[in-house]
Order: structure tokens, then sequence, then C-alpha cells
């Protein structure tokens, strides 16, 4: 398994994409509308939000993936089409027309995604003038990339090359998302190729397990979006036998799309809007995986927490107190606590330490807050970042 | 039903209460320990935090109430004797025993609270010194409120004067709590006191029923205490026959105790951490009572509707994705949204409406926002404040 340098979405064989400037973004400048397609029909499955409120690309493209298969995604930044009606519906299956024909391919085999503010319709003709323009190209990865930002940063991409059955494979993918980011399904938008040949059941199953290792243990600000969506394509360019999860490539391939995925959502976390530290918590000694996960969760999603790390104050009280309410099974006599190298508790008897040391190892910008629950041997990471100032900001500001 | 104007905890008949500062707080005036005490026995209910890690007075408090009943209570400010161990516990056994003695009672009958900082052990010589200096009064009420303080910015008192079977009766009590404020029993510590005689099954009834009303229906940060209490003490003095449940009387003090409670609970809400909103939440038309106060605290509780209303935008986008998420029964398609006096949505239909107007809805100090969920006729309310640069800051440098 070999990390892609300078990875981008059209690295697996037969993908290509394109972007442009629509306009639906109202600097006049910013990428906001992009294709990516294979160049052959594709294996395909989607997570999407679990919120009751689901914008309009969400619903048709959850219906379109239910047949497994997928050539081609199309999404625009800017306005996320939700909470538009009827007539997001059917703006929604005209940006996946619109893709089609451009393509030549059955709209059918077109999904859609959209981000940006709720609310609002579609501007439409801006949509259609700006697909006319789209040039796709084997090069054009990076572009969709920067395409579906909205208050991110910087673009999110990840990939990996591995080798199945004497071939080699491409997984690589991207991802956007800062603001209304959290579990279930935490980014708001992400979309992985790959090259690999796999069967449709397999493919939905690797990418269920990959997403609750990744990116449904991430948080930024513990709001679920009404968009987000993964997309995954596999076109089987490279040549492997269909994996179908029988063997020790299918386990192969599963890992690099945790991997690949895991990269995103950090990538996210560490982009979160205000952000100025990264956080991981890794949780060991739990009762269950799923203990360890919802603890390191509820650590890395505590509002106190995060304004303690950014203020790099060892609180460590807050961590015990979120660990207390996270659900998971806790015992406050038996916590280990360490910030960075920094001991903190341990056997639950807070430690003597040196408060500077404390501070140091807060005041990276990585933070790593690991707990050992010591009481079975379940494990879980979650990753989030800090509560700024710049997060009331941005969101006191940004315009509906 | 009539408001006690300048309300405070010793208002029914036979409370008093005192506060010193006994050096706890570290800036060498503000009162940090007080203590409230009926000159009679008197029937008790308490409510405490649901997280697994708990305060040693928690524990403490909690078991000694299983006996239903309580004369004083002991509290004090700026430090949570929190993940303190073995000698936590014995700290707080201590300071029961410290009350008990100078009141004349059995420390058995005297529950004790503690708020702050996390992870410190208690400085007994001067909480031992600081009760030989507290002289109780029946005019103590406002001292002791202010000695609970933390972060609070203003003492939070409430009390209500009602007739039982021709008897005056009074309930007032005091809050404190600021960060760190979440459901279940939100407010880190509340404090009533009655002269109404109660059955000790009923008057723990009442209580349940008047926190799920109130303080588990307010939120500020989304982290739930480790010190969360709420004591409930009723001293018969009022000379009513006692209250069990089965009359008008005993709905018409249920009534009032949930009354005083959402005060409290509301006082807390308006002076969250760095907040400069309150924000009310009323959703009608749910399913159950249960999904109204779910989608309620929703809405209250999340990220990016409480910058929205510092930043005063009209982003009913972010309202209807926290509904979605609550867990209640949702159909954006029948979903009525009000802020203030603007209608945003009717029926799942944006409204068109005056963004202006929008905008004075959520400059005023106290934002509503009216939800019918059009399914059923469930209704529930919730508090909260917005989340603004000053919360950050205070949890950011908040000492451990």
């Amino acid at each position: 398994m070999e990390p892609i340098a300078d990875a981008a979405i059209t690295d697996p064989i037969g993908f290509s994409a394109g972007a442009v400037h629509a306009g639906i973004k109202k600097d006049g400048l910013s990428l906001d509308l992009c294709i990516v397609a294979s160049d052959r029909p594709a294996t395909a499955a989607g997570v999407f939000t679990r919120n009751k409120v689901r914008a309009a690309p969400v619903k048709l493209s959850e219906e379109r993936l239910r047949a497994g298969r997928c050539q081609a995604v199309i999404v625009n930044a800017g306005n996320a089409n939700a909470c538009t009606g009827e007539r997001g519906m059917s703006d929604a299956q005209r940006m996946t027309e619109l893709a089609a024909a451009k393509l030549g391919m059955s709209a059918r085999d077109v999904v859609v995604a959209s981000t940006g503010v709720i609310g609002v319709h579609l501007p439409m003709e801006l949509i259609e003038r700006g697909v006319g323009r789209i040039e796709l190209s084997p090069k054009g990865g990076h572009d969709a990339a920067r395409a579906i930002m909205t208050t991110d940063t910087r673009p999110k991409e990840a990939g990996l090359r591995i080798r199945l059955g004497g071939q080699n494979v491409a997984v690589a993918g991207m991802a956007k998302g800062s603001g209304m980011i959290h579990p279930n399904m935490a980014t708001m938008l992400s979309f992985v190729a790959t090259d690999a040949a796999v069967a449709p059941s397999f493919l939905r199953r690797a990418l269920a397990e990959a997403v609750n290792g990744s990116f449904n243990q991430m948080t930024v600000d513990g709001d679920t979006s009404t968009n987000d969506t993964l997309v995954l394509l596999a076109n089987g360019a490279a040549g492997n036998s269909p994996l179908d999860g029988s063997d020790r490539d299918s386990r192969t391939f599963a890992d690099a799309l945790l991997q690949v995925t895991a990269e995103l959502a950090k990538a996210v976390a560490r982009d979160g809007e205000g952000a100025t530290k990264f956080i991981e918590v890794v949780v060991e000694g739990a009762a269950s995986v799923d203990d360890a996960r919802r603890a390191a969760k509820a650590v890395v999603g505590s509002s106190l927490v995060k304004t303690a790390v950014y203020g790099a104050d060892p609180n460590w009280g807050r961590v015990l107190c979120a660990l207390g309410y996270s659900g998971a099974e806790v015992e406050e006599r038996k916590v280990d606590l360490r910030i960075g190298e920094v001991w903190l508790m341990r056997g639950g008897e807070l430690q003597s330490f040196d408060r500077q040391a404390g501070v140091r190892a807060l005041s990276q910008d990585e933070v790593t807050i690991a707990v050992n629950l010591n009481i079975g041997s379940g494990r879980g990471v979650a990753w989030g970042c800090d509560l700024t100032e710049g997060y009331v900001e941005i969101n006191g500001k940004y315009t509906t």
C-alpha cells in the first residue's frame, strides 16, 4: 500500500474531471461546478445523511444508486438545493440530464450533489451554461476538488496504490466540508474513485465499514447536514478479477478504502471552520469498539474540550466529564488519561504533572488525547478541531 | 399564583441562609460558601446529573436524600470536588459534618453541593474556618444566591406565592450555572425551598415533572456536568394539610414548582457564558410532547442556529436542519416556521419575507423561534442562548 503523491480523484485509470466558475458562488471567479466521470460504466455505492430533512440531490442520488451503478457525478457549490420543494427535485434531475447529455450517457447513470446555502433555488441558467463550458480531462481532479469547496480553506484529496492479483489499482478521492459537520456521515460531500473491479454488494459493505471508521468518527460542530453525501465509483479498469469480499485482495481493498476515507475525514476536521488545531482522541480499553468510538467522539465533540484545546489549558476534568456522558461504560477509578506525552491521570488518580508541559502538549498544531478505560479491549479513534472565535465569526456572518 | 418581588430562597417561612468569602475563589472577596437551613425538619427530594462521572457531593447527597428528608444544604463555589477520589468523598462528608455541628443537627440531615474547577481537592481548612464565620438569617437568601455563582454574571432567583387550603404558601429558589450546561439536569446547581407540607413521594414526583419541563429543556453548550444538583426542601411551616398528589392543591403546588424552576432555568440560559441573546424555541404540532421537547432542544442547542442568532442572520435552513436530526418525527413539507413575528415557512414552502424584518426579529435581546410540525398535538419549549466569541474566550482561558 503506497500513498499517491499529490493525489486526485482522476488518478485511477479511466476517470476524468473538469470544473468551471458557473457563477453560483458570487465572487465571480471561484470554481463552483464540476463533473467527474468514468470512461466506462462503474459499480457504485453511496452513503447519505441521516437527517430527516434531506436535500433534493440526496434523495435523487440515493434513489439512483439503488441500482449499484453510476458513471458520472455532477456537483455544485454555493447552493445546497435543500428545502427547495418540488422545484428542487426537478432542478436536481435537470442537473443529471445536463451532465448526461454532455457525456453521451443516460441520466440514470449520473448522480448529483450540492452544497452551500439552504433554501434558495438553484440558478439553473447559470448551471446549464456552466455545464456547456466544462472540459473533462484526466488531469482535472484537482480542479474538481476545488470546485466542491464552500467555507473550506483548502481542497482535500487523498489516494493510495495497492496491488490486487498482480494488477496495480488506485483508490483516490476528494472531500469538502468545514461546517455543519458531524456524524452521521460527517463530511458534507466526498467522492472516491477506484479502477478496481468490485462486486456491487461487497462495494456497499466495504464503503459502510470504511465510513464507520472514518467520516462517522469526525465532528466539527455537532450539526448533521441535510446534504451529506459520499459516492464511491469502481470502474474495473485495472483489470483485476472482481472482488466479492471472500479473499485477501478484498481485505486489502477494504483497508485501502478505509485509509483513504480516514485521510479525507481528518483533512475535513483539520480544516474545521475557524480551527487552529487538529484534535485526535484515541480511546482504548473500552467494553466494545462501539463504546470506544462513542467515547472518543464525545470527547472530541465537547465544546468545553474544544475551547480548552484552543486555549492550551490542560483541563483534563472536561475530558473525564465528556467520557461520563458519552454513553460508554466508564469507571472513573480505572481511567488513564494522557495529553500528548503528559500523563494526567492513571487508574482514576490525578498525576502530579508539570503544567507547562501540559500547556506545551496543547500548543501543538496536532493534539492527541489518549484515554484507556481499562475495562475491555475496544479501541476507537475520533477527529475534530478546536472551537475558536473564528467559528463564531464565520457562522454569525454566513449569509442565508 | 403571584410572583414574589425580589424573591429569595429564604422567603418561605422558617428558612434562613448565610454566606461568606472562605477563600476558595481566589479573588479575595467573592462569596463562595453558604448554608441554607430550615428551622425544622423538612421533606426533601433531589435530582442529579446523569453523567457517569459524578462528583463526590453528588454521590453523597443523592444517598442522603434517599431518606426523603433534609434540613440544610451547604454549598461552595470555586471548586467542584469532582474527580477527587476517596479524599473527595471524605471532604464532602466533612462539609456536611461542619454544617451539622454549627446548626446542631445530624450530618444525615445535611446535603452538600460544590461547583467550580474539576479535579482539585477542596481547601478544607478554609472551608472549616468559613463555616465558623457564616451567620444565618431569614434575610440571607440573596447572599446565598451570590455565593453559588462561578462564571455567572448575576444571581438567579425566583419565587411564587400560592394559596393552599386557605394557607399562604411560598415556593422560592435559586440557581447557578452558565457553562457546562446541558440536559440532563441542566443547571449545575439549584435549590428550591417551600413552606408547604408535602408527602415525600409526591414531592419527588412533582420535582421530576418540573425538571422535565424546565431545567431539562435548557442548554447552553451541550456539556452535561459532573455536578448538576437540584435539591428541594418542603418544611411544612405554612400549615397546610400535607399534599399527597390527589387533590387540586397538589396540582397548584406542582404548577408553582414548574413555574419557579422554569424561571430559574430561563435565567441560567439568559446568562449563558458569553451570551448576548436569550433564545426560546416553541415547537407545536409534534407527534408527542417528547418529540416536541426533543425538537425544540435540538434547535436551541444547534451551534449553527446559535451563531445565526448571534449574527442576526435569518438562516431558517439551519432550523430545519436541526429539526431533521432531532430524532423527532418531521415531515419537511408540513413545517411552519416563524422567527419573532416573521413567517419564514408555511407548509414546508419558503415564504417571501422581508430580510430586514428577519434581521430585526433576530436583533432583539430575546429571540423566539416558533415551529409547527403539523403532525400531532405535542407541544414543547426549550431555552438557550447565542454562541459568541465570548463563550470561546471564557472557556479558552478558564484555569484548571
